[in-house]
């Protein structure tokens, strides 16, 4: 494996950190009070807080502004130009197929934006009644969803919106915690569903087992509507050379006897353009059959001229990883700084550990129980805008606020180092602080 | 008015006609029974159900596919192919916002259908609270709609999906009966909305009356929450020199002291391109501010690059009136060409009536009561498919079974005459053999 980078997930040694280590508490406060001086006197306006790409990664799409230039028709024929076609271009569709691991025929091609699929999913089985639901889940009395923490603040801030309570379930390096996920779905049949980004999870790069994916897909459920919302966000987007892979869930699904239970997303938002790109749902064909009904009522088709703007771009499966190598090329310096910075900045303090993903947009950082709002407030203080501290745990509340997300996508290199470099201080700052307090207690 | 169109809506008189009127209708049943048996025989395949423009009027938005070539920042240094800017480009929404009648900033623009704008209004508040309202409607023991007709079928579907009751109220020359109207939300407080198309509306082509909008604007509901669905799909489309105004909907909304009222919706899918154009949703800084709030959740932001493009291609509120005398080039011969195949058909027969619109995409034909499913059927079985009889009206259900839509835009010329004889070939067919059967009776 190719990857640079510290090992594991522990404390990082290295020469400076060794040195630092043997200096008592105080002093090293005294040092991180100096330096967060400093960092306040540098008047840094700098932002961290999502997941965007680059211009630079954008630039990699340009042929897309002028595309499809005199085309207009798809290959079967159809006229992109005007109303239908609700599935989606199936050219396109064929592109993805593979990557979203979903048939061609079970998956729909449909607006800009896979969280507004997640949206309407969740209105619809709110609203309609899902294949093998017994109600709307609007007329259940409860509705829970399992939200593997650290998560997606987006995720959770949907089921907020419609009053699905919220149960977190720790994630381990191999996924969700699959035994505590068993238990509950066992036991209460108002937990309908789970969210899942099993690739490269947001925020903590994490990429599920086969063993996970098969026991999420074989668990016995006291729902009979149960579904995973499986957000495939970073399907195909790798930092390391290699692309790694992970089961099939509806294949996985179907051999445990569970066609209907998953709900497979994918957008090409991360891979062409951010805002103008193609999304894509994919489930067994009830399911499929069901969301394509849903949406026969409000939609007049989606925009097929998009699509096959992107189809004459991407133009095929290779044309799309060829495309995801131009983006970790520039991407991966930018996470390599920001490892590099912890390592260097804060290796050996004992006060923070991290991610070391191999793709996707995010690294954890861990600090000291009781820290992170601290961290976040103290960057806000010098100019450097992070997630919220608790934004990756339902309801915006990190019980141990030990989480912070960091996004490196966006910011040139120069200035994800300057960042990094103060994230480290603010973590010394407020992180000595507390053992400086906690050694006076 | 430069319209070469018969007046009104009655029977039209014509020297054929004048004729074919002197013999008895057992003789004029065999001629159309002769007719019909030739038009069977020329084996026709031609499709009138939706009112899609034509490739020719598409081909008017050439410039779109290659656009918005090297551009890619909005006026206000926004990078359009980057997430975030929830509201939409302002420069499109500054060239609509006169044709909508609603201020800029009272206007998003997002998505590219209306229709699914409309949708999740309702969805919305089924499942969130209005400005206004005091509970959500998915919590109230019935939910109403009032629903003029003939009317636009996509809305009563809308309203079948979600179990909103509709309640029809009849079409006059002016818009909806506003004293019907009237009496209905003042009594019920279950009635929450109105479905209207105010200008050239679909399908009959009529224009709302200043009266009927200030009548509208002002009335007294039961409902705090009612809501005025104002679709002005043919904001811009006129077939006449003239170009029809409605009076401002959103203003005389706010003089009323009723300034939550109104839902303005509009796009451009008949401007541009069908499937790839842009929505807009218009109303007062609350409700603004609500949908704003909802979505929020939901998007990433709207395809920003495709309201660049049309920005670009558009330019302002000028080039979108000599767009529009483009589309009315195309599409006038057409209407032209029904208006006369009807008069030299029908006219005298005192079988049919039609609409002579001066907008929009729709002419009605009222055949005699009990006839429209069967002209409907012959023409089907002759090849040509017609919009279904009683899509005009709730739950598919015309009472009085005499309600055809007339969709002329997307054929040739050439096929809409064909059509138009057909059509009024399956009239006479119908409507004579029931003439002959109701004088056996």
């Amino acid at each position: 494996m190719p990857y640079d980078r510290p090992q594991g997930r522990s404390p990082h040694d290295h020469e400076r950190a060794g040195a630092r280590r043997l200096r008592p508490p105080a002093v090293r406060l005294e040092e991180a009070r100096r330096d967060y001086a400093e960092l306040l006197g540098r008047g840094l306006a700098l932002d961290l807080t999502r997941g965007k790409p680059s211009p630079r990664q954008l630039d990699l799409a340009a042929d897309l502004l002028s595309l499809p230039g005199d085309r207009y028709t798809a290959a079967d024929g159809t006229d992109c130009r005007n109303y239908g076609s609700p599935d989606g271009l199936r050219e396109l569709r064929e592109i993805f197929s593979g990557f979203l691991q979903t048939p061609v025929d079970q998956l729909l091609a449909v607006g800009n934006s896979s969280l507004e699929l997640m949206h309407d999913c969740l209105v619809h089985a709110l609203l309609g009644t899902l294949p093998g639901a017994e109600r709307r889940w609007a007329d259940e009395e409860r509705v829970a969803f399992l939200c593997p923490v650290p998560g997606y603040d987006r995720h959770f801030a949907l089921c907020e919106r419609y009053g699905i309570d919220m149960i977190p379930v720790p994630m381990t390096a191999a996924g969700p915690d699959l035994a505590e996920v068993e238990r509950l779905v066992a036991a209460d049949p108002a937990i309908k569903g789970i969210w899942c980004v099993p690739k490269y999870s947001n925020p903590d790069g994490t990429c599920y087992s086969d063993e996970v994916v098969r026991g999420l897909a074989s668990m016995r459920t006291a729902a009979p509507d149960f579904r995973i919302f499986w957000d495939n966000a970073y399907a195909v987007h790798h930092l390391t050379a290699e692309e790694r892979e992970v089961a099939d869930v509806l294949a996985a699904c179907a051999e445990a006897g569970n066609p209907d239970r998953a709900f497979v997303f994918g957008s090409t938002s991360k891979i062409t353009l951010a805002g103008a790109g193609v999304a894509f749902f994919g489930s067994s064909p009830a399911n499929v059959a069901w969301l394509r009904g849903r949406n026969a009522k409000r939609s007049i088709g989606p925009d097929k001229i998009n699509q096959l703007r992107h189809a004459l771009f991407l133009r095929d499966a290779d044309g799309v990883r060829a495309h995801m190598r131009a983006h970790r090329a520039l991407l991966r310096p930018k996470f390599d700084a920001v490892l590099r910075g912890f390592a260097k900045e804060l290796g050996g303090t004992g006060l923070a550990t991290w991610s070391t993903p191999e793709g996707g947009y995010f690294i954890v950082l861990n600090v000291p129980e009781g820290c992170a709002r601290d961290v976040v407030r103290r960057a806000k203080e010098a100019g450097i805008a992070l997630t919220p501290a608790g934004a990756t745990h339902p309801y915006g509340q990190d019980p141990k606020d030990s989480v912070i997300r960091i996004s490196p996508s966006y910011p040139d290199l120069a200035e994800v180092e300057q960042i990094i470099r103060g994230v480290a201080t603010c973590v010394r700052l407020v992180g000595y602080e507390k053992l400086v307090a906690d050694a006076a207690e």
